[in-house]
């Protein structure tokens, strides 16, 4: 049977990477790729057109319930199961920039930045962890043990900013608050997710600055070996998640492996 | 020049004791108590009665910007600074109780709580640090250096289940969510207030599990020794806060004075 990995904010950035890297390098596989506006998703057009019947579009916004559980319907009724969820949209401030200092802070603005960054990804989480239960194991690596193999991975992508314990430089309120918020909701999910059988592998991953939408305002301020492309950073993701079982579960790692600490 | 204190969330529960408190042991000092229905605080309203011209009762409700800038203002007129302010109001959930599994979450209760808990503080920190610049260092621990010595110290309340590294049980997924997004709130008000001169001590305090509203419906989980009165609390949480300095900056603290991991 097919595995089923269902990319949330696929439309562009990272997102829509994960969905070319995984269609382009894994036998046997089903894509569901999720965005708030399909009929403004050129390249997911695109790609939906180059993978006839194997690649399924449907319209998420993660600041809407609703939506969320309708997908979940959908890919229940169509696929039965899950084997990857990534949750990947994000924004780092409204405006586009994050808060360079507290007068920059308005209670709208972090409310709205951890909506999409951080109770998202959890709702996402509880509309979708029945059918990673149901997951058939595609990704990652399984150990022997039966009782300690997995059906089913879940990814937040995180940030290294979202570390508190990292926080040297302050700034940016609402994103590091969002990220310090979806890695607590990584480590619960974990939690919730591991104690049963089948058990679900849950993560958060940093992919690095990476050339995208989300960054932009920032590219001249970072090193140009530092600035990855998404191919790049997807890449070193994937090399993760394939390598990941539930010994890893509950942790956050950068893109060259080491973890981050919270 | 008398000290002046701001405690927000002071109705009931620890925000009330720490007023209490600090009238009862404090020289020269004037508390400002905000709550969300001064109307309906009797104990404040006693309390006011009790220390005529010395406690000054503000309506504030933490998730309305403009009741925050209000309070602000009329501090700034009245007493022209701030030496301490605790940020004690805080939720469970909306409905009284944690959640206990992923089926319990729902977006609006987590954003609720992530407003009063996380964003609320925050707001309060971007209003009222003007105010705490221009205190006199009433409360904390000078050192000799005056290079080093503060002007005012913020402290916001957060919980040991807000540490995502000692997170050993999941559930209560609003709470943790909101009380980690705390902690990162802290340590960047810590970054931003630190940076100038004059400082400002910023730190997160753990009260332990005191006998209030908010923990009621888990009192008989907890072993009787463990189980605090406000009073206890607040005693061994004032007992650190007097011995603050801008060294202890962007820490969180338990009620015994160890230090919390994230």
């Amino acid at each position: 049977m097919a595995a089923v990995a269902l990319i949330q904010g696929a439309s562009r950035g990272l997102g829509l990477q994960f969905c070319k890297h995984i269609l382009a390098t894994k036998a046997q596989v089903t894509v569901v790729a999720t965005c708030r506006h399909p009929e403004a998703a050129p390249h997911l057009r695109e790609l939906s057109a180059q993978h006839p019947g194997t690649v399924t579009v449907l319209k998420v916004d993660v600041t809407r319930e609703q939506d969320i559980r309708d997908a979940a319907e959908t890919v229940k009724s169509t696929f039965g199961k899950l084997d990857l969820l990534i949750n990947c949209s994000a924004m780092l401030h409204p405006s586009g920039k994050g808060e360079t200092s507290l007068r920059d802070v308005s209670a709208q603005a972090v409310l709205a930045t951890l909506s999409t960054n951080a109770v998202g990804p959890l709702v996402m989480a509880r509309y979708f962890s029945p059918l990673l239960v149901k997951g058939s194991g595609g990704f990652g690596r399984q150990p022997q043990d039966q009782c300690q193999q997995h059906s089913g991975i879940l990814v937040n992508m995180t940030a290294r900013v979202g570390s508190i314990g990292d926080n040297g430089l302050g700034g940016w309120y609402s994103y590091r608050m969002s990220k310090a918020a979806l890695n607590m909701t990584t480590k619960n999910l974990s939690i919730e997710l591991g104690r049963g059988r089948p058990k679900i592998v849950c993560v958060s991953l940093h992919p690095g600055t990476v050339n995208t939408e989300l960054s932009k305002p920032y590219h001249k301020n970072v090193p140009k070996d530092k600035l990855f492309s998404a191919q790049y950073s997807v890449q070193c993701l994937m090399n993760i998640i394939d390598s990941l079982s539930i010994e890893e579960t509950g942790k956050a790692f950068a893109w060259d492996g080491s973890e981050l600490s919270w």
